[in-house]
Parts: C-alpha cells; sequence; structure tokens
C-alpha cells in the first residue's frame, strides 16, 4: 500500500473533536450506557466515548502497517481539553494558530507554555497566507513569518508554515520565497536551538482545571503579563510536579479543593510562593484555603472600583486607577506579618436608576478606601480579577502592579529591561554547556476589518540582562553571527547588554 | 457678567449636530417651507436649517458681548459635512479624535490632512484616558501622549488634551504629571512649529464630495496609503484649487460629472496628472470622463478575483495577489501610448450553490487574464475598489501596488525609506527660511477588548530622506538638540540620513 | 361656567391608568419615599401614588362645583385592580368592552359577574363599529347590536354605545338608525329590568386576588365554564361575604393562606361547599388548607395526561380524555368518606429527546392510573389545571367533567336545557313581586382576520327551566310580548318551557 | 405479496409533495438540465420534475399488482397546485380538510368547489379529533361531526373521518360511537345522494391561475361571499368550458392575457357575463381588455377609503362604508349604457407623517366622491380589492356590496332567504327524475387559543326557497323523513318554504 511506503511521515486528521449530538444513534447509545439523556452532561460523555471509539479504530487501522508512525487528531490547535485528549495524538503535538486566521498573535504563546510540560516534541503551525485557509493568492508579509518562526523556536516548538497548493498541482513560486526567507533564518540558528527551558513560575490553567472555558480572559491575562513581564513561566495543570518553580500563580477563578488543594498545601509547607486574586484559593466555604492571616468577605459593592497602589506604579506613579472588574473585600489580621501594597477606593456609588455621573463611570470617593493587595511571606492576594481586567482593557497599570507584587514574591532567574511586546526565553543546552537567551521583537498593527498585520520590524534599544546562574561561565556571544558580547559574572549573576536588535536576537553563554 | 470676562478664551459647545426629526414641531417647519415631509431628504434638509438656527442664535448672544470670541460647536471632530458647517465655528477648528476611544489611530490624520486646506488653525484634541471621557483613573501609557502629540504637531495641528475633573475641584496630579510629559517634548520643539505645509498629492474625499457616508472604506484605505507611502498630501473636496498639485487621486467611487468634471479636465490640459480607480472618472453615462485610451466595460463577473503585477511587486515579487473588492472590466485602445502594469487573474468560478473550492475563495484560472492596471501620459487607472480592498484587507501588496502607480507618474518632493507605520512630513517656514522634516513612529497594539495601545516606542533604523528643492542649503540639523547632520546637496535635491529614532524626529533644513 | 352647566352629566377621562415610570421625576419621587428604585415593585408602588395624586386633584377640581358629579376614570375596562382602585370612579362603574375591537366575546360577562358585588350600578360599553373605536364608516350588523345590549341587560348592566362624530359635527343617520334598532327593544323591556340578581355560586377571581395576572387562563376558563353550564353565580374578591353562596369555586391557582384561608374555613364550618382544582386550596406548605381527606402529592410527572371519568360522561362517553395542562398527584384517605368519579391516566412517557410518539403527544398507558377527580361531603377537587385547560384547548369534555362535579355538590336554583352558546340570568325584583329570567342566545363566527361577527341569530330549540322557589307564584309570562306561557309548581319547583326564540327572552313570573 | 391481496382497496400515500432542495443531488440534477442554479425558478422546476420521477416509480410498482388499484399522493389537501399534479392521483381525490386541525372551516367548501369541476369522485376528509392528527385522547363533539359530513355531501362530496389507531391495536368504543353518530344520518340520506351540481357561477381561482399563493384572500373572500351569498357556483381554472355558467366572475387580481382573454371575450361575445374587481380584467398594458365603457385610471391616492352605496345597502342602508383594501380610479364613458351604482368617497387625507387623526383612520370628505361601482350590459366593475377586504375584515356590508351587484347581473337558479351562516346546494339527480337541494346550517365558535368549535346546533327559522326549472314538478318532500311540504309551481319558477331545522335538510323535488 503506497500510503504507507517508506515516504509517508506520519498520518494528520484534521477538524476533528467532540461534539455533542442527539441524532438517533447518539441518543440509543447514551441510554444503552444508562446515561440521563435530559442531562446536557450525558451528551458531552458520550462525545467523548465517540471521539475514543474513532481515535482507537485509527490507531489499530495505522497500527497495521507501522506501529510508530505519528498520528495527529487536529482539532484547530486545541491542547488544554485533557491530557487524555492530547495524548491521543501519537509521537509529538501541533500546535495550529494562525495569528492573523483567526486565532490571534495571543494564542500560540499560551498554548507553548502548557505543551512545554507534556514532554514531547511540539510544533507551532501557523500559514503563509494574509489571514487564513484556502486563501488562494494570500501572502504574509516576510517580516512577519520571520517573526512567527522565531517566535516559534524561542518558545521551544518547531517550526510548520501550512500553505494550500494550487489545484493544477503547480507550486507557487512567490510562497515559497516567502517561506524560504523565513526557514533561512532558523536554518542558521539550528545549531543553538534545543535544550530545556527553565522555568521560574507554575501558571495554572483555568481552562485546563476546568474551572472556565475556552479563550476564558483570566488564563489570556495572566499569559500577557507572563510575556509582557518578561517571566520565565510554563502554564501548568494539576499533574505538574511543583518542586521546581518558586511561584505558583492561581488566576481569578481557581478554587482550592481536593487535590490541588492538597498539592498547593504541601508546596507551600516547602517553601514554594502562591500568587492568588480574585477568586482563588477559596474553599468549598468561601474560605481561603491557605492559612495566610487574611480573610475573604466577599464580592465587594462596587463595579468598577479603583486601585490605590501606596507606591510609585509605573508608569504613572500613585493615583486611583479604574478597574472595570469585579472586586473582593478582605482584611488583614493585625497579628500576621504582611504588606498591604495597594488599597481599594470605591466609587460614590454604582451607576443605577438612581445615581448618574457623566459619560462613564463614577469617580472614587477618596475616602471610602480598604485593603486590596496584600504580600504575606508566602502567599500573596491580589483583590480583583486582576487578570481578566487585563485581558479585557489592557491597561499597562494594571501589569505594572501584578508585576510589582510578582517581583516582591520571586527571585527571578532572568532580568531585562526589554520593552513590553519583547519576549524573551532561556534555555539550559546540557548536551553543549551551554545557556541559550532567546530575545525577540515585534508589534502586530490592525490594518483592515479585524486583521493585525506584522510589516514593520522596527529596533529595540540595547538590552540589558542579567541571569542567576551558578555556572562558569566562559563566554556570550550573539548567534549566529557569533559577535562576542562583554559580560560581567558576579557570585550567582550574569549580566550583559544585548545590543539593539531587529526581529530577533540569541544569546550564548558558553559555561565549562 | 462673568462669562465673558477678561479670562474666557471661547466658547466650546459640545455633542451638537443635525439630528433628522419628526417630531410636532418639526413637522409643522417642514410643511411651512414647503417640504414634501415624505421625502427622507427634507428632514435632512430640516435639520440644517435648525441647526444654523442655532448657530446664529448663539453667534448673536456671544457676539454681544465679544465679536471676535472664539466658538466651536463640536459634533465628535465631524469635519467633512460640508464647509458651510464647518465654518459655523469661529476662530479655529478643533479636531476631536480619541485613539482609543472610538477614534482610532486612522481619524486624525484624515481629519488633518482635509482641515489643512480650509486657512484656519486647527488642533488635535486626544485624551489623558486610558480609553475615552469618563473614565477617573484611565491614564493613557505617557508614550502614548507624546506619540500622539509629536504627531499632531507632525501634521500641522495644534495640541489639546482633554481631561476630566474630580468632582470635588481637587487636579489630579498623575495626570498633570503625564500631561507635563508629552508637553514638555512639545515645548522643546515650539521654536521649528509653523510654516507651510508642502504637498504633492490632492487626494478627493468621498465623504465630503457626498459620494459616500462617514468613515467610508474609500477614503479610510486612501488616506492610509498616502501616511504608509510617505506622501505629501492634503485631501481636499471640489473647492479647492488643484494647481499646486502634481497629482490628483480620486479615490474608487467618485463620478466625473458637472463642475468636478470641469475642473479636472482643465487640470489634465495644464498638465496635471490623475489616478483613478474602481468607479471613479466615470460620467453619466458610464463612460470614462476623461479621454485616456481605456474603455470600461463594467463591473467584473468574478469577486473575488486576482491582480498580476507585471513586475516584481514588493515584498513577494511576482504572483497572483488575491484582491476580495470587486474588480471592473477595462479595454486599452491599441492606439493609445499606455503601458499595463498589472492583469486581472480571473478564478475558475464563483462560489455558489454550482461551486465549491475549499476554506475560502476559489483558485485563479492562470488563462483567465485581462487588463487591470493602467498607466497612460497623464491618468493611471486601477481596475479594482483599491483604496476599500487596503482599509478592509490591509494586505501590504495592495498598498504597494499602489505606491507603483503613483511612484510612477509622480516626481515626489520628499523621497525616504522609513518604514510603514512612521509618518512624515514637510514644511516651508519662510518666515526663517528653513524647511523642516517631521518624522514620527508608533505602533499601537491591541491589548484588550477593541483597545490598541501604544506602550513601546521603539527605535526605526537610520532612516535616508531626499528633498527635491532648489532652496540654497547652508545646514541641516536635528531639533531640538540641534545636533548637525551631513548632507548632499545636488541641482534640485538634497539627500541626508536620520539617524535611528524613537518616536518622533525634526530635522531642519536651513537655507538663505 | 359651562362646562358644569345644568347639561353636564359627568366627567369621563380616558385612557388614564397606572403605568411603571423611571423619569427623573418618579427616580426623584420614590426615592423621597425610601423606596428601592432597584425593586421592580416600588415603580408599581410610586405609580399607584400617582394615579391616586392625579384622582384627588381631579375630584378637588370637580368638587368645587358639583359634589355628585359622577367622575369615570377609564383604563379600558379595567375593573380587577383592586377595590381602592375601582372605587376612585364616582358614581357607577363602566366596563368598556367591544367584543369585536380587541376586547373578545368573553370580557364583559366577567367583567359584569365581578362588578355585580360592588353595590353600584354599572354599565356595559360597547361600540357601533365594526370594530372598534375611530373607524368612521365602520358598522357592526344590527343583530350584533340587538345582541350586545340584550346581554347587557341580561348580566345586570345599563347599556351604552359608541359611536365617533365626523368633524364636520353632522350626525350619521346610518349609525342611528343601527343604535336605535338595538335600544328599541330595551325600551321595549324596560319596565321589567331592575331588581337583585340571585346567585348560587362565588367564584373567586385569581387576577383580583393577585395570584395571577391580567386575562389570566384560570379565571377566563371558569367564567366560560359559568355561563356555558348556564349557573348563576358572581365573581368575588376576597372582601365578599360568602353566605348567601351554595359553593365557592378556587379555580387552579388561588393558595389558602391568610384571611382568605380563614374565610373559607369558616365558610365550610357553616356548610358552605367548595370546589378546589389544581394548585387552589394549598397552604404555605404545599398541603391542602382544608381536611377532606385529600393528600396532595405534587405536580404529575406527565404532561400531557388523560382524564377517565367513571362515569358517562358528556356527549362521547367513558373514554381517557386529553389534557394539555398540568396534572397533580392525589391520594384519597382510606377513612374518609369520599367518591372519586374520575381517574387520570398516563401516557407510555413524555415526548422528549428519548421517546417520540406520531404527530402531537404519547397515548394513554392503560394500566398507569391514579385519582384525579374527588367528590367529598363538603369539598371537591379536581387535580388539573382545568379551568385553564378549557380556556386554552376548549374541549366540550373538559366543561362536562367540570359541570358533573358542580352538579353533584350544588342544589342548583336554575336548571335549565338551553344549549351551551346561550347565557340566562335570574333576578328577584321585589318591588314589582316577580322574578325575572333573562334568556340570551348567540354565536359570534370568525370572519376576517381575528375578527369574529355577530350577524345571523338564528333559533334555540324550545327551553325547558325550573326554578327552585318557594314563592306563591301567579303568572309566568313572556315580556314584552305579555304572551303567557304554562307553568308548573310543586312545593320548591316552578317548571315551564320557553318556546325557540332568537336573540333573547324574557320570562317573567309573578308571585303574590 | 400480501399488500395488493384481495383485501387491498388503494394505496394513500400521505406528506407527500414539492420542495425546492439544493442538496447535492438536486443541484447536479439542475445542472444536467441545463437549468440556472441561481434562477429559484429553477429549484421549482426540478422540484416537479423529481415529484414526477416519484409518482411515476410509484404507479410503475403499483402497476405490476393491479393496474386499476387507486393511488393518493396527499399533500394536506393541496388541489389547486395544477391540473397535471392533481390528476397524479389514481381513481379519486381526497380533499385533507381538518377544520379545526389548521385549515379552518373555509378551506374544504372551497375546495370542494373545484373538485367538482375535475370531472372524478372526491371526498372530504375530516377527523373525528377535537384538534388535529395523533391527539389521542381528543374527540369533537358529535354535532360537529354531524355538520361536518353532512357538509362533505351537501358540496358533492363523499365522507371521510379520520382516526388514530391506539399502538396497542384496539379499537376505542367512544371513537366509533362519535363517528356512527354521523355516519346514521348520512346513511339515511344516502338515497338521495348524488346526480349532478348544478352551477349558476364560474368563479375563477387566483391560485389555480398562479395569479396569486396558497391560502390567498383573494379567493377566500370570494368563496365566503358565494356561500353565504347561498349562490350555486364552481371554482374553476382557465380548462373549464364556461358554456354552461351564467355568470363569470374574476376576483381582484387576475389579468385578461393570453388564452384566458380570448375565452373571455369569447363567452361575453355569446351572452356571458362578467364582474371584475380590483386589477382583475387589466391587460398587458393596464387597460380593461373587455370593452365595457369603463377607462381604468390606476390605484387610487388614498387607502383605506370608502365606499358609498346609492341604493339602500344591507342592513344599514346608505352610508360611507369603510373599505381597508386599495381603491382603483375609474371613468365611465358617457356613450356606454352604464350605471354606477356605488361612488368612492376619499378621506380628507391618508395618515402619514403629516396628518393624523384619532385612533384609526380618517374620516372621509364628503366632497371627494367618484365612481366606484358600475354596471353595464355584460360587464360589472367594482373597483376595490372587494373580495380580499371580506377575506380580511369580514363586513357584511362589503359582502352586501357584491350581492347586490351579481343580483343584478345574474338570474339566479335558486333563490333563498337562508341566513348566512347556512349553506345551501342543488343537484339534479336525472336517474332518479329529482332535484334535491342540500341546506346546511352550523355556527363554530373560538374557543380555546385558535379553536373554532361547533356544539350547539340552532335553528334557523323557516326557510323560503324558489327554484327556476322547467322540470314538471310531480311532489317536494323532506330526507330522509319523506314528509311532503306544499309547493308552488308557475312558468319556470318552483316555490316552497323548509320549515325551521337544526344542522341539515334535505329537500327533494320529483318531476316527470
Amino acid at each position: 500500500m503506497r500510503l504507507f511506503g517508506k515516504r509517508t511521515n506520519g498520518i494528520f486528521l484534521d477538524i476533528v473533536g467532540m461534539d455533542e449530538c442527539y441524532c438517533q444513534e447518539c441518543v440509543k447509545g447514551m441510554i444503552k450506557l444508562g446515561l440521563d439523556v435530559d442531562d446536557p452532561e450525558s451528551a458531552k460523555t458520550y462525545a467523548k466515548r465517540v471521539y475514543f471509539k474513532y481515535i482507537n479504530a485509527i490507531r489499530k487501522t495505522v497500527d497495521k502497517y507501522d506501529k510508530n508512525m505519528p498520528i495527529i487528531h487536529n482539532d484547530g490547535g486545541a491542547i488544554f481539553q485533557g491530557r487524555d485528549i492530547a495524548f491521543c495524538n501519537r509521537g509529538h503535538f501541533e500546535l495550529e494558530s494562525l495569528p492573523t486566521g483567526g486565532w490571534g498573535y495571543d494564542h500560540f504563546p499560551k498554548a507553548a507554555a502548557y505543551a512545554r510540560t507534556l514532554g514531547r516534541n511540539f510544533l507551532g503551525m501557523t500559514g503563509k497566507f494574509h489571514r487564513s485557509w484556502g486563501e488562494f493568492g494570500g501572502y504574509k508579509h516576510p517580516n512577519a513569518l520571520r517573526y512567527e518562526t522565531a517566535l516559534s523556536v524561542a518558545l521551544g516548538a518547531r517550526c510548520s508554515i501550512g500553505d494550500q497548493l494550487h489545484p493544477d498541482g503547480e507550486f507557487d513560486e512567490a510562497t515559497y520565497r516567502l517561506i524560504g526567507s523565513a526557514y533561512k533564518e532558523i536554518e542558521e540558528k539550528e545549531e543553538w536551538l534545543g535544550g530545556e527551558y527553565i522555568p521560574d513560575i507554575a501558571l495554572f490553567s483555568s481552562e485546563a482545571l476546568k474551572c472556565s472555558h475556552k479563550n476564558n480572559p483570566y488564563d489570556i491575562g495572566a499569559n500577557r503579563v507572563m510575556l509582557e513581564g518578561h517571566y520565565l513561566y510554563n502554564i501548568v495543570d494539576e499533574n505538574e510536579e511543583l518542586d521546581r518553580y518558586k511561584l505558583v500563580i492561581l488566576p481569578d477563578c481557581i478554587p482550592l479543593v481536593g487535590k490541588l488543594r492538597t498539592k498547593i498545601k504541601n508546596y507551600v509547607k516547602n517553601g514554594g510562593k502562591v500568587l492568588l486574586s480574585g477568586r482563588s484559593g477559596l474553599d468549598e466555604n468561601g474560605r481561603f484555603a491557605l492559612d495566610f492571616g487574611v480573610t475573604y468577605a466577599g464580592k465587594s459593592d462596587y463595579t468598577p472600583s479603583y486601585v490605590r497602589p501606596l507606591f510609585d506604579l509605573e508608569p504613572n506613579g500613585q493615583a486611583d486607577y479604574i478597574t472595570y472588574c469585579d472586586a473582593y473585600a478582605i482584611t488583614l489580621d493585625n497579628d500576621f506579618d504582611g504588606e498591604v501594597i495597594a488599597k481599594r477606593t470605591d466609587p460614590y456609588f454604582n451607576r443605577s436608576v438612581e445615581h448618574f455621573c457623566s459619560h462613564r463611570h463614577t469617580p472614587y470617593d477618596r475616602k471610602k478606601t480598604s485593603d486590596a493587595v496584600v504580600i504575606t511571606k508566602d502567599v500573596a492576594y491580589i483583590g480583583y480579577d486582576i487578570f481578566a481586567e487585563y485581558a479585557q482593557h489592557g491597561s499597562a497599570h494594571v501589569r505594572s502592579l501584578v508585576v510589582a507584587v510578582i517581583d516582591k514574591m520571586l527571585d527571578k532567574t532572568l532580568v531585562t529591561d526589554l520593552s513590553s511586546c519583547g519576549i524573551t526565553s532561556l534555555f539550559d543546552y546540557k548536551d553543549k554547556n551551554m545557556l541559550v537567551q532567546h530575545l525577540v521583537y515585534g508589534i502586530a498593527k490592525v490594518r483592515g476589518n479585524g486583521v493585525e498585520v506584522i510589516e514593520d520590524l522596527p529596533y529595540t534599544g540595547d538590552v540589558k540582562c542579567s541571569i542567576k546562574t551558578d555556572k562558569k561561565v566562559k563566554s556570550v556571544y550573539l548567534a549566529p553571527s557569533r559577535q562576542v558580547i562583554d559580560f560581567v559574572l558576579t557570585d550567582d549573576t550574569l549580566s550583559y547588554t544585548v545590543p539593539s536588535f531587529s526581529c530577533s536576537a540569541l544569546v550564548v553563554v558558553e559555561y565549562e
């Protein structure tokens, strides 16, 4: 059989997934299993069962020819549906994510941060299209593809660029020039791509934990803060071992119940640090499951409200900053050794039938203040759905506030003054005795209805970096140029400056 | 009376405008004037009449105290409603345009390009808010405000930054630190702000000509091409004298009838050049009003279709590029001396009940080609709604195609290799014997639902510029630093390189 | 002042009422009263307050001229809104009710049955229109007006026929011929119109008790059963003295709590009889408030279900009759002396995702039966929303079932074999020593979209009647013809036969 | 094969029909036939083709067993779709028409009036249900079924009463008692059922002519006028021979073009009379195709308008009667010998933005009158969509106006004073030398949401009848009682009085 001849690398099955169905067959199936067909959960349960039946049938068929043939079941790049579903794929993962084709530039980094924890190779699949699949005659700007492939490798992924063949079978030269221009750069870097990603933070995914839905604002906002704050992080689920992380973040909506509660309690007992926000960390009784001296008193009466940092918040200093999200009332016990670093200020009133003020929301009443953001030895708490807030409104002050809290909790492995649209990562390539830092820089601009394009690739300024490390560093150079750069090494810290770059830079730290 | 005491600078009346109304009073009024109330136009006519009545009443009242007091009637920054309405304002114009407050970063440059032709001072009004008016506790990133004010002065406008006072009357320090940081830079540049903008191109506004509605894609797309192509241009209406322009553009939907037809014909007769696209240039009979050897044969049968440039189109070379917009069939007469620089390729079929292909549209049939873009001595024609296409889909190739046509038609006063998100302008400050070139660079990024923010201000590379001029140039320096830069002067061209900059740069050319 | 000159009979204020309003004034008013503006009830409370303010202002103004001048505040004939609101009218009530104008032929008899208990004169207001107010050139068939006026006087009301004057002030002859033809008949009967209506049954209105909304199916269905079953009844609210009634009906949705519970318990203690259906009669705890040996076990599992009478139900005998409404599970205690006269039969299954059968609902499973209709000494219970069922589906069997129950409970004052579309009533005109029985017969037919017209006035057969009375009857004759008819008088019962008639008949029973 | 064993009477295939379909197969089929798939007509054409394919396949299959087996393809009782489709049925027609199941009491008489012209036996199919198919436990009142079967035979149809068997296979006694009660009466009449229906009027169906859609108001209104005016009529299509009719009616919307025009012209030439209304009778040029002295001047400017009869219109005499429908302007040439029997009165103005008056429409301006209804020797014209008006508004005056016109045009075969809800018909049973007149009387009453029920069967008064006939009448009696009734016979007219009856009466006229 030709299909599984020696030139077949793997099987890719597209647009599969679990859909709830009430056709005669499925209803019959549910009843046979004793499921209650009036309960919507039953249809989900059954859909999953059907899906696994399909998975097994495929696997069995493929195995007849090759038991190691990779098999990919693609559902639009979904990866957070559960480990059982993810591991239906055989060989590796493919993260479909065309930034201009509906996924946006947010999707891939979030998926990659989770894929990094699953123990397999994975690739970032983008497309050559201006927009998306099936767009004959649509071409991305070469700079966009250069950026997207650089980002793939920076985040630990392999590369994949989708095209769609003209039905007359003739390959399109412009397409392969375009793809070639991006791949040329990757090829030049290939020697330094590898090693193990070094994470500081474990960010729990509310989607993976089934605390929220797909594309929820909690995970999106938290992932953006990680990227723009230049943290080294993974997105994790409840199966992840937490020992290797310095900080755990539970964004906005993750209760601490059952096994997760035990896991987090043990983690703290062993010296781990935890950042909670919103309703995260509450147990079944609506009390904080961790004992850090803060009492939870329910949703605040005012929405929107304000946050007033008690320090100079970047970039505009002290002020009462609007927070559109829900806020939560807390009190810090006097006995505990904690610090309130920001207060909540409430408005005079909520806008209502009775009360009205101006174009938008009501101003703050300077006298209505209460504790909002608390840092204690092990646990920090932010009394807002702060990650959703950032996802939905994008004010730099909101991110700055979270960054300020994290920076007080975390002894960062990597410190850099790269500006917010830059993305950085760090790998320990032990086989080759080198640390590799990726820096990627690009800003997508809205052009056209709902299209964010990358055309310009402007320059960063010089970027200062320092790495906490005990390695005996021999040299630092830029790859692939091998241009050596100066560094300073103290007991535990390596410092260097990456000169201004466009699109991406690769810093290689050779150690003994 | 205090109101008009010595500290009153002017009267600003917000949220006024002409709304069609069918209340008893308005219906009575229409009938009294003999208007047909069943005709929707009557309500518009009457609304305008009512508006003028209001205008006159205000003016009369103000005049009692001060006949020169400026009066602004603000309708969300509307400026294209007609000269009679614009000139209801007294003193100057205010272009309300908060980029994150619903106007977007497109609005101000377009409005300014038209305001430049109206013979008065005008200002660009933005806000200090993260989003919009009434947003207590909302703060823009200082970099955004630095960018927006730099853009205002670069486009010939004065600056205005809106705030909203807390009802307790206390000024907010963070706000004034923020505004101060932006105004400090403007203050430093003040000495070089002035002179006359030098335009090459007159771009007709389909909104001002009432060929299309507010926020139409034709004007938006054409304005983006002007900015991103770094052309010196004004947006004009039918009252503009065309003598001083080297090229006139009629984007997509502007028929040539009546006085406009005469004006354009005379302009061409006197050596002017014209770029038409789509249905622009057609007369009452559906034929081109200008005689340039091209016969119009109606809307093409296929949508979408493709454009195949017969030259290496930036950045991806020769290919069949998708165009989603309507295309138009033309034929170039053999007798005429014109050049077809791009062909249209049609798909095998339109997607329909009968025909289907893949995720999106149908591939091109390589054999179905016809003339699409023609350049003759005086007139160029692009057989697509190409400006709407760019507004709606934003593919770089579409802009490149238009730029290629313009660059063949136009002997540009200013040539630069600034990348696409940069904006540049040129003023002749005759009083001070200097040319002043502004360069502004910024990319807004989508953060949050529907918010485009500027936080990072990355660097350009070095920017090569050359200016067609017969001035005797003495020196070239950067302002406000007064750092001198090298230049080369030939018979008619001045060349220099602006070193890499962030946010904005000001180049001053002193001449004798 | 002419307005209140000697020719002014009263003041009629049309289209007034209580509307919930959130304008500035009303919100201000609610707050001033300490009402919670977020509670929808507050707006209702306030609307009523505003209404009474209006009422008082009008009254005060009118009183300046004439303290006895009748004042009518008309809200589309609403009468069930509460006694306080009804008694805002001064002098009498006007029941606006144009059968073809949106009210339907159901509305007036229901309103009249309640108005009879309020102690004032009232009139039935119809119109001369084919359809409704403002219909210039619209004329009812004279037969319709003859029927409507006959019905008015039969139900204890005076007559009012609305017209609308042509703006040129000329009275329309056809209109007054038409009205004249109806009024001529009323005039001929005038001598016998009067006396006191004799009711057997008190039917509680769920609308008046605020157990349900306007035009609810419970009251409509119950009222139809009263009319078509030819019962003598009043519709009552909780203020009505029950002593004079032989039977009380609580249709479908009236709980027995608070004062009503006490009133009904006392009524039963004093020998009164009660018919409950559906959820009527339940107390706060979901148990029957009256102790009649039946235990309530909640809503049945099947909808629709069936009712199987254990006797020959008119007109089709024993069968399992469909009931679309909700049914309720009950059990009759063995110790109690009650009779189950009908069983509920349940279908094999409810139609659902799992189960399907044929065009409509699922057939009955002959084996699934349980108690449904129970008659005990004092109380009868029907385990369905049986009155709503009749209102919504109109099956004769449903009415027959209720009639069978009532006829077992009630020693009827008036027995007649008049067919279902006939309406009858009985008055004791003590001043004149006579009983007066009205019989009215008409059937409205749908002609046109949503119009029910009366044109034909067909004949009844001969109608047998008997009246329970202890009067010494001297003679029985038809009015106005004074045609004497035969009668038979036993100890307590007077019997006679009304010969076939069209439209209406008036039987006068003279007694000593 | 059992199916076609000796006990099989025929094949009934339910819920079939022609549906437009765009599935792959149908699209492929359309293309193969060269149909334009973008034209909605193509899908109709193709659906019909598919339908005939189905028809032929069925016929072929059945023919294998029995070439005379009746086959019914039932599409909800549709009969007006075209003779080709109707004649797909083999043997007879079945007119499905459950009055309470969605068809209404209007549907059957209209379908029967057309079926009478198709030359086959047909039956009226009703159901035993309270409402419709699948209603287990739903029973009609026996009176309703008595009425419906009496109506079936009165209109020339056989009877069919649908039931639905309980799935346990047990016949339901109540159902067969119910059906039995109706069939008993039919059985008693059977001896007199037969003969040929005698029509005076040919009423063209706009649905059959494809001038309007299914359930259009023109046909519904015209059919009601026929029934309520007690005319002898058939509903016809363009294939009907008109010789035997005394009057042809073209209601509201039927143009006279092509063959129909020739047919009508010939009919008039041969002495036929024609009634036109609305736009009926116009040719391709918007002029009357018949030359009867009336010039058509287009739709009138006012809607609604009024009609003012110049005679005493039943029942309210002379007045300006509202007509909600469109009216048409005409002028009667002086030279022609015609009579204007009613004028149109126009309102002061149409209700509009400018003009308002009261609750509904604007009163008539007594001075604005013009010709509206004209009768000439051969042709009468009513300048309104008068049949749609009656269908939609049901005012008796509208019917009276049409009746007045017809009665001036037509020498009626049957004259009767039966009231409007009665229905009558006349058959010549030549085999038995008798004329048979049916009289049916019933009024459906709305009970429940959208249900019209018949329960009461009231009595008519005595009904005077006269028949234009040259038969030598021997006796007149009522069937089945054979009660002889008096008659008077003049040269050409037989007169008798049918005594008051309930439900139905059968008059038998024996002749030599």
